[in-house]
């Protein structure tokens, strides 16, 4: 049996200039949520979008991963800000997820810098996230608060 | 300038198997999404997860390209309803994003269900987010619906 099946459904009306969807998680935690063409690609103006969703999903995983591994090297985390921006542009005439760019902040009772830096590289490479979005360019920036 | 930046925002406290996550994404659809490893892998309990987030990402993503292309074919559909799946797996050890499926029913006047599989597989193999998503397996299923 897998760890975890998770399902979410898109009920979408119209073409792609006019039309819009709404998506709803079998969680119950998104519900409803609005998207069009052009709140994705201009202005959001409350809405969500594709590449939102997959900025939402890196953060989190990254983030569970990074607590992960600074509470196996003994540093575990009080705190850590993880945001993730997502970037969607033209590759070769076709819109393209370039890049997702990762960045966090600290707080680690007792961790150095150093440590922290690998510590988020580490998790960049290999969290699940990172590696189902072998086709996307990741970054990680890593600041440790005092 | 690229064509979107999207950003979201994960605060996280604590360890993995007992600490919590906080997700935001600036288009404020995504408010103060709770997320944890228990909810991630065992039952929700009302919480997203990143695979959750993934599939609504993918299910979003794949209505917009679908619904271009039966628009571009000259065939704008009234309704399209699609439910990625996503299964987060071991493999070699390490959690790990194994695939999404897609299931998507159309109601599309004067297609057939040959055009209609055959813009579905298209969408599912070209649409940004399956690009993206290069790491894991990626299935489509498409019925037409009277």
């Amino acid at each position: 049996m897998a760890m975890a099946e998770r399902t979410a459904v898109t009920a979408w009306e119209g073409d792609l200039a006019h039309g819009a969807g709404s998506i709803n998680g079998a969680s119950g935690a998104l519900n409803q949520l609005g998207v069009t063409w052009a709140s994705r690609t201009e202005r959001a103006e409350g809405e969500t979008s594709p590449e939102e969703l997959i900025a939402a999903a890196h953060s989190s995983c990254f983030s569970m991963a990074l607590a992960h591994g600074l509470t196996e090297a003994g540093h575990t985390p009080e705190r850590l800000e993880v945001k993730a921006t997502v970037t969607l542009d033209q590759v070769d005439g076709a819109p393209t997820v370039t890049s997702s760019e990762l960045h966090v902040t600290g707080h680690v009772p007792g961790l150095e810098q150093l440590e922290f830096s690998k510590a988020a590289t580490d998790a960049g490479k290999n969290c699940p996230i990172s590696r189902a979005l072998a086709g996307v360019e990741i970054s990680v920036e890593a600041v440790l608060e005092d």
